[in-house]
C-alpha cells in the first residue's frame, strides 16, 4: 500500500514540476484553440541557447575531470547510450503502427541522461554516506551524446532508405534495373555513401552543431563566467518556453498515437528498469576491471535508467522535426522519469548484494 | 505651496523611472526618424514573457493565500475592476472624437492595478505601523484580470456591433430585412452569439491566453524556482523594451489625440480619486460584513485608484492592437499613476475618520 | 626570452576568453558547413540590447561624474578618438587592395575603447598604489562614441562619394555637364548636403540610435536598477552570441583578406603602441594645463592604445554591414587587444620618467 502512495506521490510531484506543467499548459492551450504562439525565429534561438548550455556544461565538467580515471567508465557510458537506443528502437519499432521516426526519437531520449534524476541519485547516496567517484558528473555527456547521435543517425538512415526504396520501386517498375543488391535490399554502393551523408548531415544539423560547439568551447576555452552568469540562469526559463511549444505541438499530434499508446505505455514503464539493469551489468564489469566503486555502479545504473528531460527534447525537435513529441516527450517525461526515480532503491539494493557498500 | 512642490517632485520622479524614460525615449527616437526597430517576432515573445510573468506571480500569490479569508475581498476587488471599466469607458466615450477602442483600453488600464503603487501604499502603512491582512497581495489579480477582460470584451463587442451595423445598413438597403430588432438595434439572436464569440476570442487571444496560462501554472504547479530565477529578473528589462516599442508607436499616433487631449487630461487627473473612493466605499461594506481591517480598506482604495503600468500595456497592445497607446499608456502612466500615489494620504485620512486605525 | 613567453601567455589567455572562443567557434562551424544560424530578428534584438547596455553604462558613469573636473580630459578623449580614426583610416586605406569600408571599420574599433583593457590598467595601478582621478571611468564614452561616429560617417561619406563619382562619370559621358567642380572633384553643393545626409543617416541608424538612446536615458533618468538587473547580466552572454554570428560571417569572408592580411597584421601590432603614445602626449598636455595626475595619463594612454571588443563590433556590424568582420574583429580582438595589454608597462614607465608617480 505504502509503495502505491509513494508512486502516486512521485508522479504528482513530477506533474507539478515546471517542465511538465508547461508541457501540459501548452497542450491545454492547443486544446482550447488559443492563438498564443512562439514565433519561429525565437523558438530556434531558444533551442540554440539550450543546446549551447548543455554542451558548455558537459565540456566544462569533462575538462575539470581526470582524463585517465574517466576513460573506462566513459567508454562504458557511451556503449550503454548506443546499446539502449538500439534495443529501445527495436522494441518500439516492432509494434504495428509505431512510426520508425517516433521509435528512434523515444529510444534516443531513454538512452540520454536526465541530470535531475542523476542528481536525485547522488543525493540519496550522499544521505546514506555511500562514496562514489568525483568524475561521475563528467560521465553523463558520453552516454547522452552517444545516445542522441545514434538515434538521430538511425532515424535519418531509415528515412533515407525508405525514400531510396520508393525510388528503387519506381525504378524497377519502369527500367528493370539489374545489379548487386546488398543485404538490406539496397545497392551496396548507395548504403556506404548514405551512412556518410547522414553522419555529415547530423553533425551539420543546427541542434548537434550547437551541442558540439558548446562542448568544444567548454573543453578548450574558459567560458565558466559566461556559463554561470548567462547560460545557467536562463536555462530553466527557456526550457519552460520550449516545453510550452512542445506541449502545443504534442496536442495537435496526440491523435496519431491513439492506436499505439499501449506500446509507449509498456515501454515507458519497463524500459527504465531494463536499461538500469544493463547499466548495472556494465558497471559490475568496470568494478571488476578498474575497481569502479559500488556507489559509481549505482549512479551508472541510474544514468542508464533515466531518460533525458533537458538535452533530449530540444535536440530531437531540432534534428528530427518529423517525430511526434507526444510520443517521445510524453513517454520519457511522463512515464520514464518517475519510474527511473522510483527504481533508485532497486539499484542500491542490487549493488549492496553484488558488491557491498 | 508645499503640495505643489510635492506634486512636481512626484511627477519628476515618475518621469525618471525607467518605465516612463524608455517610453519617452521611444517617442524621441520616432520623432527624430530613427530606424531602430524591435523585430515583430521578438516583440511578440517579449509580450508573452511579460504576461506569463504577471500570470505566474498572480497565481503563486493566490495559491499561497488563505482561500476562505480571501473570498469576500476578492469578490469586492473583481466587482471594482468591472465597475471602474464600465464607468470609465462611459465617461471617456461620451466625449466627441474619443474612439471607443481607445476609451475602453484606457478605462481597462485604470481598472487594472499598479503593483508598484500598491507597494508604495503598503510601505506607507508599514511606516505608520498600521496593520493589514496578509492576503492583500493576492487580491490585486482579481481586480486586474476582471478589469482587463471586461475592457477587452466590451471594446471587441463594440467593434463587432459597429461592423454588424454597417452590414445591417447594407442589408436593409438592398433586401429590407424584417425581424425582431433588440434594444441595441440588432437582431436578438446575433447579439447572444456575438457575446459568446467575443468572449471565446478574448480568452483565445495570445495576451489573455498567456496571462491565464501563467495563473493556472502558478496556482496548480510549483513554478516558484523558474519564476524567481527567470521570469522575475527578466521582467523589468523586458518591460523597458516594451515601453520603447510603445513609445515609438505612441509618437506616430500622437496627432490623433490633438482634438481629444482635454478628455484624457480630465480623466487622468480625476479618475484615480473617483475610483479610489469607489474602492473605499466597497471596502467599508467588507469591513462591516467580514471585519476587513482599516489598513485593508486603505489598500483596496489604492488598488482601485492605481492604474496598471505593468500587466496593462502588454495586454492591451496584444489584445486591442487598434487602440492608440498614446492615449492609454500616456494617460495611465503619465497622469494616473502620479495622481494615485499622491492620493494615498487622502484614503488614509478617510479610513482613520470612518473606521479608525 | 621571458617576454616572448609572456606574450605567448597573454595571447593564449586571450584566445581562451569566451569572446574570442565564440568567434573562433563560429568560424569553425562555418568551415564545417554547419546549418546553425541565428535568425535575423533575434540578431537585431541582440545588437540592440548590447548597444543599449553600452549606452546606459556610459550615460550612468557620466551622470555620476563631476562635470567640471571631467570637461578637459573628456575633450582630450574625444579628440583622441577622432584623431586615431583619421590616422588609422589613412594608414590602412593606403595599402593597395584594402577596402575603404574595412579600413574605416578597423580604425573605428582601434579608436574605440576596450573596457576590459582599461580595467586591467586600473588593476595594475591599484596594485602599485598609484592614484588616479575617480572620473576616469566616465572618460571612455567620449573617446568611444567620437571614434565610432567618426569612422561610420567617414566610411559612409566615402561610399556616397564613390557612388556620386560613378553617377558623375555617367553624366559627363551622356550630357557633358559643365559647372563649378570642388576640390574633391565633385560639385560644391553636393558635398555639403552629402555630409549633412550622412550625419543624419548615421544618427538615425539603429546602432547609433540605440547607443545614444542608452546614453540619454542613463544621463537623464534613473535606470540603474534595470541596468544592473537586466542589461548588465545579459551582456556577456549576448556578446557571446554576437561573436558566434560574426565568426560564421568572418569565415565566409576570410578569403577577401588573403592579399591584404599583411596590412592588417602590421596595423594590429603597431597601432596600439602608436595610439597609446598619442594618448600619452595629450595626457601630458592635460597634466600641464589642469594637473591631470600621472595615473590618469597612464590610463588615458591605455584607453587610446586599447581597441574596442564590446561596443565596437555590434556598432560596426549594425552601421556598416558591408564591412568585413574578418578584418576589423580579427585585427582588433586578435592582435590589438593583446598588444595593448602588453604595452601597459611601457606607458607606466613613460609616465614615471616624464611626471613621476
Amino acid at each position: 500500500m505504502d509503495i502505491i502512495i509513494e508512486i502516486a506521490g512521485t508522479m504528482a510531484a513530477q506533474f507539478q514540476k515546471p517542465t511538465l506543467a508547461f508541457l501540459m499548459g501548452g497542450m491545454a492551450l492547443a486544446a482550447f484553440g488559443s492563438k498564443l504562439e512562439v514565433p519561429e525565429p525565437v523558438y530556434k534561438f531558444v533551442v540554440m541557447l539550450l543546446l549551447l548550455k548543455v554542451g558548455l556544461g558537459a565540456g566544462i565538467s569533462v575538462r575539470e575531470a581526470d582524463v585517465v580515471m574517466l576513460a573506462v567508465p566513459a567508454l562504458c557510458a557511451a556503449v550503454l547510450g548506443v546499446a539502449i537506443v538500439l534495443f529501445g528502437g527495436q522494441f518500439l519499432a516492432r509494434w504495428r503502427g509505431v512510426s520508425r521516426m517516433d521509435a528512434m526519437a523515444t529510444a534516443g531520449l531513454f538512452g540520454a541522461v536526465s541530470a535531475s534524476t542523476l542528481a536525485a541519485g547522488m543525493a540519496v547516496l550522499d544521505g546514506e554516506g555511500i562514496a562514489y567517484e568525483g568524475f561521475i558528473g563528467a560521465l553523463y555527456p558520453f552516454m547522452d551524446i552517444a545516445a542522441l547521435v545514434t538515434a538521430i543517425v538511425l532515424a535519418r538512415m531509415s528515412a533515407e532508405r525508405r525514400a531510396a526504396n520508393v525510388l528503387q520501386g519506381d525504378g524497377t517498375a519502369t527500367m528493370t534495373v539489374g545489379g548487386n543488391i546488398g543485404s538490406g535490399g539496397l545497392p551496396d554502393g548507395v548504403d556506404g555513401a548514405m551512412v556518410r551523408n547522414v553522419l555529415v548531415d547530423t553533425f551539420r544539423s543546427p541542434a548537434i552543431s550547437a551541442l558540439l560547439l558548446g562542448i568544444a568551447i567548454g573543453l578548450f576555452a574558459r567560458p565558466d563566467a559566461v556559463y554561470e552568469g548567462f547560460y545557467e540562469p536562463l536555462f530553466r526559463g527557456l526550457l519552460s518556453i520550449l516545453m510550452l511549444i512542445m506541449g502545443m505541438e504534442a496536442w495537435t499530434r496526440l491523435s496519431e498515437l491513439r492506436k499505439v499508446a499501449h506500446a509507449y505505455l509498456i515501454f515507458g514503464l519497463a524500459a527504465p528498469v531494463v536499461h538500469g539493469l544493463m547499466g548495472f551489468g556494465l558497471g559490475l564489469v568496470a568494478h571488476q576491471l578498474t575497481g569502479f566503486s559500488a556507489g559509481g555502479v549505482v549512479l551508472l545504473s541510474i544514468m542508464a535508467a533515466s531518460s533525458s528531460d533537458i538535452s533530449g527534447p530540444p535536440t530531437m525537435r531540432g534534428a528530427l522535426p518529423e517525430a511526434n513529441p507526444s510520443a517521445y516527450v510524453g513517454t520519457s517525461t511522463g512515464l520514464g522519469t518517475p519510474v527511473a526515480i522510483l527504481s533508485i532503491p532497486l539499484f542500491m539494493a542490487l549493488a549492496d548484494i553484488a558488491i557491498g557498500f
